[in-house]
């Protein structure tokens, strides 16, 4: 078989990717009502190689994630992207960061009122930068017989929305989170099926000036399994 | 810190149990309807040592569970348990097996029709045998909208119900999960709190033959967290 | 807002996907020493859809996976996909299944003998049938200080290699377990870094005739996070 | 069956427990180093009941968590188990939170420097403060070839320790943890078997004089499954 290899054009096998992943890190984010959140991030952080490399110092992606101590906002992320692609001399470099992003509500008697939404940010940097921010608002069936025990009670978890969004100018995970719940008709609760649920926030993402892309995925946990639509922007 | 450990009694640091466990075995268990089913279990072994004890062959485990061939009933159980203290010189024999079971149900058009139970079975061997048989049954909420593109759509995934169960003679998985479903009010749905259903579910299965102990913990899927609440006989 | 909407382009607007998914299902998969095996499933359903489309009936999606009675094998992935393009008027008809595949090895005393390996397929039917096959093998650090209590120990887990591959002709799940593990040094265990090993993996799919593309991601769990390589044929 | 029902004691069939669970909190804890440290808790709060019992004001619980903003140490711990039995009227009152807990330690160049432990605290009330301290610890097989482009290389995971007290008198996690990877041999890394490596530790804690009680789960990931032992203090 070393024969025939040796015959092929061996930039075929080259890797293309490699990297950190699964780093469990305390973040930082920024938050509009108190500046920051503290939070807990899972991190990733890969390359992409040109095809002749002689061997990644694996160690370089954790000395620059560490220098910026895990402050997380659009230009630390830009700056780490950049010493990534710099130092480790890739064609493209990519960090995807994931954490839970807590929002305090408007608390109803009974209600914990800090509600927690899975976020995620992903960016890359080839020639100019890319940023996509994702943000999973969970659904609930709204209640038919009132509240348990003084608890506002729901008939349980209809399902989820994930957001993806890129922008034109700076928009928070709050107002992605607003947007979303406007979306569903929080309060009335998931009246429709998940793609009448899709097309509504599709509208609402369409007309929006500071998104210049966007993908929906609207999930609903049915009897045993789940239902979903996804919709994206052409933008 | 050498010299304070000698004068303890070091009888007191003792291993007390050990074993293998997450086991993944493909096993078959009994099924009324078309005798036995095919599943795939995560095995659990491990025995209780007597205090002067002098290292155990973990390989013993795994050739006992071997020369059975997964097939799992109330007999086969026996005899691993009873294997397992002979062999391995125990004070006590455990077997944890935990497995996805499938239930042919009435299919109305759009349903899967084949609904999955997370089943566990939990055997003992000191003195006499003891197994205790658990199920988990999912609860969704009814739909108040009917249905969705020919789906019969619920409105989401309330909760679950977990039972477990002592019996004085033999019982089938699916007249258990037959109880809980009744218990429920399958069809009317889960009108209640987690504290009516448990205690319905108390009625019912307080009531019953077969079963000598229960155990019954009712979980609603609230806003973001659950409410919960427990029952088990004093039987 | 709904007059700027209604000034843009709806087409932007409209859903792309639509199914079922995350269905826990009972299936059988061709299994060379054995004919079949009998696995659980996970499987997802889904639709690309055209422009201009006036809603799913989701119930088709169940209706077409429960005809065939969970045998998966090409000939019926074909059929099943068919039958999905066909019913739902869709431009693309996708199914994903996974599920773990157990194969049956040269039992040395202490071992379990049945190695679990994770499988996926993926199948999509747009112009023509396009099917991926994706195995995930664990790979264990050898053991350097012999056994444990009789069982061949290892010094723990060290990671993971996942291989996605599209062929020529028919590849048994066996196969390509093989052809991994060969490629990892099965026996003399992973002497290398993430990047080696994926080289190495690299070279030998490379050189395979039944082989028209493939992914390789090796995964090492180094000390509280995991490195890794990507490779990918250009075929 | 209502008949039977009746000539039964319906104490038999009385709620044991009620609560709520998994409320996902951000919570302050003690931090040796910083004073406190942020981090991200689930959280579960419950409590027995008496026999004779008219329903419990699920949104009790929540009321009296938020009244504390998350801040987590021995004296809070106790006076929301003090609220929690007063205004639920309960037998006991049990409160369980589990966090990832960082620790910042000498950065080798490379390395993280922030190790992340699992950690969970379980207070219970009925007459006197009962508070169990658990931590588990991974273990990584060391590198038998030295590093990895750069990176202090591990063989791979082994598994974990996991180690739960009762304390005399207050105990910081960071000595907890040092006790730990003391008994496992940091550095030597993990020598010998899960029996003696549960043995090594049980030694340490018998005779470390703040711990009254204490139970030990070593496991170790071996081909495809764990091997496991446990030791418990007769204290």
């Amino acid at each position: 078989m070393k024969d025939i290899q040796s015959l092929r054009d061996d930039r075929r096998i080259n890797i293309r990717k490699v990297g950190v992943k699964t780093i469990s890190y305390p973040v930082t984010v920024l938050d509009r009502a108190r500046r920051v959140q503290k939070t807990i991030a899972t991190v990733n952080m890969y390359v992409s190689l040109p095809h002749r490399f002689k061997g990644t110092h694996m160690s370089r992606f954790i000395e620059i994630l560490n220098r910026f101590h895990g402050e997380i906002n659009l230009r630390s992320f830009h700056l780490i992207l950049q010493e990534m692609k710099e130092h480790l001399a890739a064609e493209a470099a990519h960090m995807e960061i994931e954490f839970p992003y807590f929002l305090q509500k408007d608390s109803s008697p009974g209600s914990i009122g800090t509600e927690r939404y899975q976020c995620r940010m992903h960016g890359t940097l080839q020639e100019a930068d890319d940023l996509v921010l994702e943000v999973t608002v969970p659904v609930f069936a709204p209640s038919r017989a009132g509240s348990q025990g003084g608890l506002p009670r729901s008939s349980g978890r209809w399902g989820t929305v994930k957001v993806a969004v890129r922008f034109n100018h700076f928009i928070w995970i709050e107002d992605l989170i607003a947007l979303v719940e406007e979306g569903i008709g929080a309060g009335a609760g998931p009246a429709g099926s998940v793609e009448s649920i899709t097309r509504n926030l599709g509208m609402i993402f369409n007309g929006h000036p500071a998104i210049s892309w966007f993908s929906i995925v609207v999930e609903n946990l049915a009897d045993g399994y789940s239902t979903f639509a996804v919709l994206e922007s052409e933008g």
